[in-house]
């Protein structure tokens, strides 16, 4: 027996590994979304992603973990598609729309993923009180820039805070956004119209030339 | 003996009756606000107001009960400050700007209620799933009404979507409270700026002659 063969996995193992730890992870997403966070047991978990409620603990040390690591790994997910989007384009108040767009284009895509997001997530205490969100503040940090490069080009007045800003634009992307998901089978809200209304306000009020669209 | 005595209370006897809830009440946002909504005990509420623990269950049914008590009854004293504060003002976007001084007036006022309407509220499942929080929309609609009147006014774009706004202006004003909150003892958030940046953002947005202020 080759000695390496205990401590160097082979690569099929290693991919079913990584495929249980996926798996367990999706599970999550879809569990947390219907059952809620706080009714969510680790053996429903298990059921959903056929492996066994032991092996959850292989590789989360229990809900809260699982719920920051879906959020830590999701968030990864959405940075690096908000950033594919924004890169066909050089304007930065162009680049805001897409930003917009983007932002609620997900929660469609993604139902299950928005209200982990949009709720579920809200309702952990260590997340809230606890945890530094760096990648939700690495997805402020794009719109930010984006505030910042349209003061450079003489677009965005000097006098708007992009700090300040980002919060405020998140918080009306946000509240929406929960307010879409709560509101799930007699929505209120068209989102794309929701998405060019908000932009528009922002664009309009942070503007050097305030001209109608 | 009176036998009216034991069906009419006496009014001293009512106003200790009250008095109690009310002290209840207070002692919750206290005991909220320092140890968490989860890690809080029954016990430490009655403690703070001085009453037998067995008191509190005279009025509320638990700690949910208790929580949706605050909401309903601040919010309450919320909307009568707002409301007292706009009388004064007959124009629609002079109003839109003490809204939004009044929003952060408030968390400034009272850090306790702060830290329990911005915090911990949001991690009552309850709350989120299940309740609606028909005071919260009072206090939105007042925003929406102004940008009605403002539109009829002839001061707001009439493409401006009056429901649409209210959420992501109060999403603007809720997420800086809720950094504001989070951030306490180091804030990187100056108030009064933010409520006048957010006022002015939104303003030149909606606004029909689209000025520099």
């Amino acid at each position: 027996m080759n000695p390496h063969s205990v401590i160097v996995m082979s690569p099929s193992k290693r991919k079913t590994q990584s495929d249980k730890r996926v798996r367990i992870i999706d599970a999550s997403v879809e569990v947390f979304a219907e059952k809620g966070f706080r009714s969510a047991r680790i053996s429903d978990i298990a059921k959903v992603a056929n492996v066994a409620d032991g092996t959850i603990y292989l590789y989360f040390k229990n809900k809260d973990d699982l719920l920051l690591t879906i959020f830590e790994e999701k968030m990864e997910g959405l940075l690096a598609e908000l950033n594919e989007a924004l890169s066909g384009e050089e304007d930065p108040i162009s680049k805001m729309r897409i930003y917009a767009r983007e932002h609620f284009r997900r929660l469609v895509a993604d139902p299950q993923l928005a209200q982990v997001f949009q709720v579920e997530l809200r309702q952990s205490h260590k997340f809230l009180r606890e945890y530094r969100p760096e990648k939700l503040w690495k997805y402020l940090a794009v719109f930010r820039r984006l505030v910042e490069d349209g003061q450079k080009m003489g677009q965005i007045r000097p006098d708007r805070d992009p700090f300040l800003l980002q919060w405020a634009f998140f918080g009306a992307l946000d509240e929406i956004s929960i307010q879409w998901v709560l509101s799930r089978g007699r929505p209120r809200f068209n989102l794309e119209q929701a998405a060019e209304q908000i932009v528009e306000v922002f664009l309009s009020g942070m503007a050097v030339n305030q001209q109608q669209n």
